[in-house]
């Protein structure tokens, strides 16, 4: 038991292959489910409050009524991290995951054993099973293919906040790995055929020294994104501004990049296999991707390529980090 | 443990209370997980096929890749049944649920104890959990109230896909709940303005002897819409049309109902508390209730009060099966 | 006579009782009519060239060949202030009304006594009728409702232009009347799901400082919402912007508001029936709502509420200044 | 007195020239008003229970709080055509107008000497007012002409609700005045780019000896449309159906017409200048122009030339009965 | 000379590769040019006359000025055929394709050597050289692909005019070019997620007997589309409807076939490669195409079959009739 | 020969009446061709590095496989001019047409003597052709109208990628042909209601003394417009802005003009028979077409005046260069 890791649920700890929800509950019936998931560097917790206060406003958009403080949840994320960091590798990096469900629909609160009310749950595991394939897209970048699921409108899902009823991310996944070819990741449109988002990350381009990403409507508004905008882009002195973008944006642009929160930011260098740009890395891409590095003390590249390295091969072949082992 | 009911899971059957999914399962990450809920009459499953079909049809639509054939599941159904029933009180029916989801994520594979592939669960539960509240129903009749919350069009996700990324329902539910008054559901309009559905019902209107619900494009094409379409609006020698339907239609309609498989058929008796008809169970209505009883054998209206009378009044008030008890 | 008010209507004055419009006028076959409503401070008439300006732009679009000069319609307006201030209370405001309809379709020209063309007029009324009822809203601030009616795009019917066809105002009016609670006003989605406005106010919210309107397409570019953009920002040194606000945005806004010639700003504190900020007039809105008074000098508070003291009780109890009293 | 038709207002007779609106009654602010418009054959009224009916769910689903009863509306209604006949000339036709309005808005129900409460106004006029420049028609045919105005969706304003906010109707027949030619009416598409209705009547096409008519959602289902629909075109054995129509149909159809109360039938013989079929009064039009003569015993196409020239000149020119005596 | 098929232009023959137009022409200009192709079997050709209908509306609809009649084109079409038969394998057949555009802009018309007035193009060649490549996928069937680009809708662009400005068809087959695997045609999806067309053949499904076609709104109306639907279905005894069909139906379908003049009739056995019915060209589909052949007395598998083992291996990889080879 | 011009065809030069592309290439079956047309002053070509970029942009978009460098093309444009300069009148300019289109369809590649691949045109006329008649509308202005037809969107149709799919612009001229009056050219909206472009022109107005000019979305991003807005604007201290522009907005400016290579730029003083500002050229307008002509040395207006003197008179009442001569 010792060896495991625990799970925070509702003010408990559980063996990480106990951290379940019943089949009740309505993030299983209904999706209804918000969360978060954070990463760290050398350990330490990256704009945890940022992730924190964009937890809370998708717990006060869905009505989830829950009595945990702000201040309460940050606490047992850092337990559960205390808890955990024994079974951790030195190397490694605690990624978390924090979810929210509103709990058992009243029907069912006469199931045995199961409480009413919502459910909360802190998880910790190591960043390196996210990121351990994604080494080699540092360099050879990501071709961006644009299935044809679109984006659904935020007048009816709000992608703004980070829920679980998310099946159209999949849909346009298990899409593009239909795509000949490999490192294609899905990048979708909106149904006014603007660039909303990945089906995880958010996208910008660089046009003319200027960074460009698209309006904060039909997506997730992402952390790392903000951390670009809003201190890695003044940090360096460039532009950066939110703008619809189309497909000929792109494909006319100089560089374009994916961020989020596990890989911070990788190369897009193609869309719909046309070439963006020079085709590899660019300057500026390369220069957030330093300086985000320099500010938090870690090589980002390296060390992802490290923990690529040191991971299993069973799971290195998967170009994104949503897929799945399918049988055919 | 010979007390609580018995849930299949992949080809075990653990108690009720234990009958969970890890939070690192698909199902939990995207809402992606396909499911089924059905009734029996007198203990009879009833359309069972129907619902295999639609759910191997879902199965398919996402890609995931089990290898349970619809054969096979029946019979783990009948099996659930069986070693449930003798749980049950003489007058309950089965209320079975199937739930299928895709299973851990690749990245997630390392998890301990946690196996990859598909996940399959049937649990059975009584009938009256669901139905016990909507007995007064039956003569108030349901106030049907549009919410500012459209349904997703299926083009963007498909609700004819029994699945679990449906926050937009909860989203409409918690809306209708603010509404002044009493018996509120909540019937959604397609984005196209059409009457689509309630969400966990099909709507259909009678206009001149002719029965008319909503053309299926944007609904999930329900099993008890189906049984009233082709099996018994022909016995009573009516017509049943889909056609689409906007509010004005319903506002000059001489009747209106639901269909759900919980309760068959319940009668909406105002639109936007506008009345409908005489503003009571219509006669067309009354009768296609009462020859789908004659056919299963159960008066269902007097069924649904005898669950009302026995279930625990704590779950009573729940004007919609829907409902959560929320703190304010 | 001499104590009633006396209407302009083309050129001659009548007593307000008689200030009517023909059934054969095309303001009531069409709906076919532009307007004005201004109010004075101190008596003295507020932004009458915005107004005055915004009328003519009124007139040329729906192509009302009038041949009064914005000059002389001004005069008219204060000569009709004139005629009736000796008959308003000394501490009431006067609230102006401007009609300007074509007039009498041609196939209607053989009525006796109608003359053909289009007609002007111009009606003074006490301001206190319209805001009587409001002076606890500026604590209690105001439910923003969004109700299923959707505000119509500009190319369709446009809002820009202040007319008569506005049916659908009053439809999303009585349909946030159904909600429960109190001081709910209706907030309308446009079609692609943003923010457009109230059924008579514009609306503003308040994040890190900003001041945030929506762009300027579906909706009245009202008066207030100018001078508010215009001056009053500037004025307190607070950017303004216009830009596309979704109920995200108002949800996770540190203020709201309201903006109407009536009652000027009016604080919004909860959309939905989640509270915006701190759920009270916020210190922006009061600081924009203190020197609004400042430059008029009028104490705007203080003003309505002592309105509403001195108006009869029979027309307090509207929460909205567009409501009907209704037999139920 | 005598010699001046009187208007029945709420229970009231008045001459014609004093049948009036308060400036301050709801219909005039929101274009808040409901309406029909019958004719006579011979003195008779067509199908005034048909305009009842709908004038009954226009005012149901505009939630205007009437006392009276539908018996008592009609009863009103051959009270004024008894009051008026001596009035009319032998040959004419009794027009009758219903309005029904909200009334005064709350806020304005201190004006002295209106009541407050619905307005029910009931107007007789001859019918030769509307006709008198149409008999040329008959032959030349109407070109419709299709505007960049497109027909507003009923979800957004219901069109089958006869109301009174139709700006956007007076806008498109602006718009088609400007286009060269002669006998051009608008014939507006709804956003969806589908032939929708006229500005004041309802669009027929013929094809292979099948009637047409668009699907009956974003029009106002008129009563001369039901007529041709559900009696003329059986009486005439030919089917009738409602269909999605385009732009592309019309152009290749046989024959085209419009219908209206007023008029019953019109021939379209082009289209955007483009000839439909023989360019002329088709067959199958002449058909049910006739029968529909024969089945009210008056010749229509005979009378309503006739109506031409007893009228004065002055009102002649009109092309469409909407327009407007515009000074340049 | 006399080994060279000729080509009628403007009413002179041409040598095939000296049948060009000029570089100012319309058609070149905005895609300004409509268009037939046809088939002969047994050298006869097949629906002519409908052909020249679709054409002469295609021409009317956007208003090209010719003074040719219908039964002139007929006439040089024969010509055309009995000129270039001679020319012709006796077991080929003849593909006529008549091209009509506008001509020269007015601005050229100082051109030296061109005239002025709308261009009339008549070519005659193997049908080999189109259906070559197509025998196996009578076997194999076509993966129907739905890519990213849409059909674009009828009221922006209208398909039933059978046109050149059709850059868009081409986009949607670049970007199916690029799915892994083979036989991959695209299928358009119009903006409301309906199943539309495919870039130059109908879309047909099966489901429980029925035969089922998209509603002919965003779509060529193809003539082989009705030839199966008026005249096949009929002689089969099986019902044949036009309705909205969704991904869903699709991959829930019995069966699939595209339809084109060229090859008549191919099956379609996935979908996005989600196998529809057997996988296999289904029992009613090969009905059709036997039908087909017996009607016109050709086996038209056999024939395709032929073609191809005759065929130059150079062309023969084409999975898709409107494929490039592109040099990479 | 001699005095002909000669075209460019991919490394040959051809007399302009041999300018020819085969029936059966791409161009003319699918409007598969992208394109550029410069202008010259004083025979300098303009920003051809500007038309260059945009063409291989175009290129790439739509995967046309060329292998000349941009640098050849250029290259050959020049050749083209110094062949065809001494056949050009003294004061004319140089106006080159570059086409490209993908050739033969796979299918033709039997077509004896025409070859595979690419196909890249250049031709070189007169200047004059194209504004002879345009020296009126320095001083009357344009007429904007807008027509039923509305842009399409580039989801759906890039108009920023220059190609010959254009028929939609046609049939928007041909519209506003119809329209009465002189000088209407036809300015688009997109089906958001928002001003798109004239159909070969990008539409500016000035409010304020700001110039603002539509988002570049829906649009072809113009050379000119480009110069206007980065060039020209910060010469004249003018901001210089894209926004979504509506039809109100126009009606309420001040000034108004189209951009265009041919032209540079023509006064809009009316949209929709509604005059716009003074209705004559503006004072920023002729700042803006002054300040043009001195940065080139052309005197524009006189220019393009004397051009329409020495014009035959034949085309000149041509009130839009792309309108053609229609029989009647």
């Amino acid at each position: 038991m010792k060896k495991e890791r625990q799970v925070f649920i509702n003010g408990k700890f559980v063996p990480e292959h106990e951290a379940k929800v019943s089949i009740y509950d309505s993030a299983l019936m209904f999706g209804d489910m918000v969360f978060e998931m954070t990463r760290s560097f050398n350990k330490e917790q990256f704009k945890l409050q940022d992730h924190l206060e964009r937890l809370y406003a998708s717990i006060k958009y869905v009505h989830i009524p829950i009595e945990m403080s702000m201040k309460e949840m940050e606490e047992h994320i850092y337990e559960t991290i205390d808890r955990n960091d024994p079974l951790f590798e030195k190397d490694d990096e605690h990624r978390i995951m924090i979810n929210v469900s509103r709990g058992l629909l009243s029907l069912y609160q006469d199931v045995v054993g199961v409480e009413a009310g919502p459910n909360i749950t802190i998880a910790d595991f190591p960043l390196r099973w996210t990121v351990a394939s994604m080494g080699p897209l540092f360099e050879s970048g990501i071709n961006a293919v644009i299935p044809s699921q679109r984006a659904i409108p935020a007048s009816l899902l709000e992608p703004k906040v980070k829920n679980r009823s998310r099946m159209h991310y999949l849909m346009a996944n298990i899409e593009v790995s239909n795509y000949a070819g490999e490192n294609n990741w899905a990048l979708l449109l909106d149904p006014d055929g603007f660039i909303a988002e990945g089906t995880g990350d958010n996208f910008f381009m660089v046009k003319d020294g200027k960074i460009i990403t698209p309006e904060p409507r039909n997506i997730l508004r992402g952390v790392s994104r903000k951390y670009v905008m809003e201190e890695l882009s003044p940090q360096l002195g460039l532009p950066c501004i939110e703008k619809n973008i189309e497909l000929y944006d792109v494909m006319t642009a100089d560089e374009a990049f994916f961020t989020g929160t596990p890989f911070c930011i990788l190369p897009v260098t193609s869309i719909n296999s046309m070439q963006i740009g020079s085709g590899k890395l660019g300057p500026i891409t390369k220069r957030l991707l330093d300086t985000w590095g320099q500010n938090v003390g870690v090589d980002i590249i390296v060390q992802i390529k490290k923990f690529g390295l040191s991971k299993k091969p069973g799971a290195m072949n998967a170009p994104s980090p949503y897929s799945f082992k399918q049988k055919k």
